[in-house]
């Protein structure tokens, strides 16, 4: 096997399923409509719209009946995106999701899988922070139906550093190395490249990396911040979105947070649990992600990696099931029908041979007496 | 989008996640264990054991961890008798199914997609006719879930042709080409050949192209067929796995099908459904399978396209769904918190927006009336 690629074994692929189906059910209960974008696609339209770490996680191979580069998916986000701009071409809100598994040529840890398999919901076309508090919560619920009960919610917002530089052109100027500054949290480097900003944005950049920790964090910013438009309306979306959460998760909030900054578009938030150090979903404002496919539309959505989650899980219980023995009697054929039908794993037996199982333990046995199939205990 | 290449829509795609569930959940129902092999392995490990055709099926890509040539797995047989062989490593009887994409350079027909969704179950360890009758019958049991009433099931057996040629020493030298002469039934090709091979070998080749037809040719072909072992023991197997489709399938046998010869060891089966010439389905017996990984193990299965058999039925009913207001009131979401788990779908309405979607029907509304959310029929 290739690194970082494995086959699933029964009771893990078990764990899989059932999550797979909790969380597109749910999403089904709150009105998105599944959709199963392809595994290959011409390169230039997977990665429309995709960053260059999209670009570099993508395998390449050339498509033999057009003679032209495909890439293997390595994220479905701008799939379902280009589903909603051009297929469903709706102006009306859509709500999609999906599930599927994507490609990676490396993997993005030193254990992590390089056969993720996404699930995830969209939100197509509302501006508003509704949108984000319904992404939110379904990711929250995921989690819970996956029975994860300790959970934090990291907060971030990449309107902060768009409204301070926005503001001040010097700063403007100099987005890229800010956004690696901040990002690597170097104070030394940020104090260096601010020396000729407003003294407001030098203050304000100065205190992002701090910026950090509970709920708290938000009257500290807006002592620390100035009060622009944009920095006040994301943290007013920052207070917002934590409070839909309180009860749910522990909240982080983390202003210097720029993961998304390339693509995302406001509020955006990572969710954690024990015994991961990574997030296990992530989600965000992307609202021009349709630019690409002509028809820029509001749009916030999370993924998760239903493969890494199932990893956390205990094992699934095994199930009771039941043996019975090979037969072409209609009375018995009839009985293991409707046990079946009822919902019992009936496991007939192969003359000559036991059955192994791992999913499956045998607790009865279909046993013939006095001319009727009745089912006996198992020791 | 690459030829033969297409996105799943909401309609299309919950016709096929609800086949999928209601198939998977059957397989499980006789005590199949699901296993989730990769989308991506070396080529010599994937390739191991199959055929030239599924070689050039198999798109190819470069592994950047170890520079090693992958392949896109274009077909999760071959897959899940590796997860039998080495994995599981089991002596007694295992039975695996299996859903996911597969890949193919080239489409099997005009229409085909490059993209399709195989679905399957396999055992292994059993070598008896038990397991072929258990294979089969998942498989009219598939398609009888899927909603299908006139299923045909055709019947072939490749012991025929082998006991004849390792009847008569003449005719095994020219194995190769006899197969190509009775695929295309070429009765001149066939009677140029056979002039030396003994006088029952000629016969039996001569008469192969005409034993096509109803139940009735295994009595033909015992007239026609010399009665060597392995041919008797054939055209048993075949009168036993017909019986067992009486009343579930139109039965069909055809002695001269040979399409899994090169690895098919016994008993083949072909569903066939109103509305498309080809077979909506396949299964089989190829014992050796397991040899390229070290560990020949008795093995029959069978496996069919998801998306192709969605296709033909007709679309899902949209959903029945209730429209709710956005809010954060305590009560409303309560309200519809008690809707959703009792299986409702409700869709909040963001503000200043409509709703709409292919799979859901809003036929009632959530309103507030004296200070209580009831339910209100729409139109």
């Amino acid at each position: 096997m290739p690194e970082n690629i494995a086959d699933v074994l029964p009771s893990e692929a078990r764990k899989i399923e059932e999550l797979r189906r909790l969380m597109l059910d749910n999403f089904r209960l709150y009105g998105y409509e599944l959709v199963m974008p392809p595994l290959l696609e011409y390169l230039d339209s997977l990665l429309a719209g995709a960053g260059a770490d999209t670009d570099l996680k993508t395998f390449k191979v050339v498509d033999p009946l057009s003679g032209r580069l495909l890439g293997l998916r390595a994220d479905m986000t701008t799939q379902v995106a280009r589903i909603d701009a051009h297929l469903l071409n709706r102006d009306s809100i859509t709500r999609l999701c999906y599930a599927g598994s994507v490609l990676h040529t490396r993997p993005s840890g030193l254990h992590a899988t390089r056969e993720p398999m996404q699930i995830g919901a969209e939100i197509y076309g509302h501006a508003g922070l509704e949108a984000d508090a319904e992404i939110q919560e379904l990711a929250l619920g995921s989690l819970a139906l996956a029975g994860f009960t300790n959970v934090r919610l990291d907060l971030a917002h990449v309107g902060v550093l768009r409204a301070l530089l926005d503001d001040d052109p010097a700063a403007k100027r100099d987005e890229n190395q800010l956004y690696s500054l901040l990002r690597a949290k170097d104070a030394p480097g940020l104090d260096a490249i601010s020396q000729n900003y407003y003294p407001q944005t030098r203050k304000a950049l100065l205190a992002l990396p701090r910026l950090y920790g509970n709920i708290d964090v938000l009257a500290e910013a807006r002592d620390a911040l100035p009060a622009l438009p944009g920095v006040q309306r994301a943290l007013a979306e920052l207070a917002a979105l934590a409070a839909g959460a309180l009860g749910r998760a522990e909240i982080a909030i983390d202003l210097a947070d720029l993961r998304g900054y390339q693509y995302e578009s406001g509020a955006m938030f990572a969710l954690y649990v024990t015994g991961l150090p990574n997030a296990v979903a992530r989600g965000g404002r992307y609202d021009h992600v349709g630019e690409a496919f002509g028809r820029a539309r509001p749009a916030t959505g999370f993924s998760l990696d239903l493969r890494e989650l199932a990893r956390l899980l205990p094992m699934a219980e095994r199930k009771h099931s039941i043996r019975a023995p090979w037969g072409n009697a209609p009375e018995l054929k009839e009985k293991i029908a409707d046990l079946r039908k009822a919902g019992e794993v009936v496991i007939q037996s192969m003359p000559g041979h036991d059955n192994v199982q791992d999913e499956f333990e045998c607790d009865r046995v279909l046993v013939l007496e006095s001319g009727n199939w009745i089912l006996k205990n198992l020791g």
